[in-house]
């Protein structure tokens, strides 16, 4: 804004809800506006609940997932396989894995993939975790679920060396044809993948 | 989520954030994650920067704007030509014109517009403090900048109706082409109202 039309207090909100992603210049006006409209309905409530969050969120020391305990809720939730890990690229990925809730196991986030390029390296991720998680026995199967990029491949080629000379399975997710996906909308590699890893009907 | 994977305080903090106009449930995720990652540039600030603004917003006594001081920064701003009064429906709207930056005035917020359907009558906006403004001189021409909108014409008839009895002009924005418009994708009335409003080249 050209000149000043409100306090510096509520220019300073809307310039940090700007930050956040999925809100821009415009949207965080917008956002802004409609908090001080609700105040005690929304914007009460969010200021406390960012309040508390902030002070009690931590990363699980074993898995890197945050949360606000640690062990995290998935770690110590003792209904969960202690003999499959996932491993997963970020805690994001963690959370849409959960939410298709495909596997009761849980998890090793690496906080991000190789990428020699931006300097990220095997130290920089939680790499040396994994392998001590899995040194530790009682583990029989590492599915890789990272993102099927350039760098998520390289990451998952690390890992499966790293992990070669101990007693575990390393697997990865399945290619193919997304459910509820249209053939003619896919890239030749996913369906040449497709093809190849066809089942029986 | 179906199941609890992350602390109530995170879940509390990913369901407000949906509630967010601009941020759904899937982005409020992806928003608490990122603020979670970026604790001490982003999360901190934010949070401080909420309470505060909570703790300090108010509603101007005087024109209805939204600010930390009352009367609001644009009220009390002393080199605005006190001579003329933009009438807006919302603070979004005062803020809109204060981004052009068309006139150096003073505003009066509605809170809306006359709606009888929703129930919303003269008494539910700010009306009679528009018409007090007014009564106590020094004005001489008050903007309706409302919505060109069914509801906004209307709350501008009924407001120059209530202003009849006072010495003031009441004008309204000019309809036309929008600046970067494009003829071939405005409606008929819009077309109308800019051929009727010509002006010499």
């Amino acid at each position: 804004m050209s000149k000043r039309i409100a306090g510096p207090e509520i220019e300073r909100l809307i310039q940090l809800l700007a930050k956040v992603p999925g809100l821009g210049p415009r949207s965080a006006r917008r956002a802004a506006l409609h908090l001080i409209k609700k105040k005690e309905q929304l914007f009460a409530p969010l200021s406390l609940a960012m309040g508390e969050a902030l002070q009690k969120v931590r990363v699980c020391s074993t898995c890197g997932n945050v949360d606000t305990v640690d062990p995290c809720t998935i770690c110590s939730d003792v209904r969960r396989d202690p003999a499959t890990l996932i491993v997963v690229e970020d805690v994001s990925d963690l959370w849409a894995l959960e939410r298709a809730g495909a596997m009761n196991v849980r998890y090793h986030v690496l906080g991000g993939t190789l990428n020699p390029l931006d300097g990220v390296g095997p130290d920089d991720l939680n790499i040396a975790g994994l392998i001590s998680r899995v040194a530790e026995g009682g583990i029989s199967e590492v599915i890789l679920a990272v993102n099927a990029t350039v760098e998520g491949q390289a990451t998952a080629h690390y890992i499966t060396d790293q992990l070669s000379g101990l007693e575990v399975k390393v697997t990865r997710l399945a290619h193919g044809v997304p459910v509820g996906g249209e053939l003619d909308y896919l890239d030749e590699g996913t369906l040449t993948a497709a093809i190849k890893s066809r089942t029986t009907f």
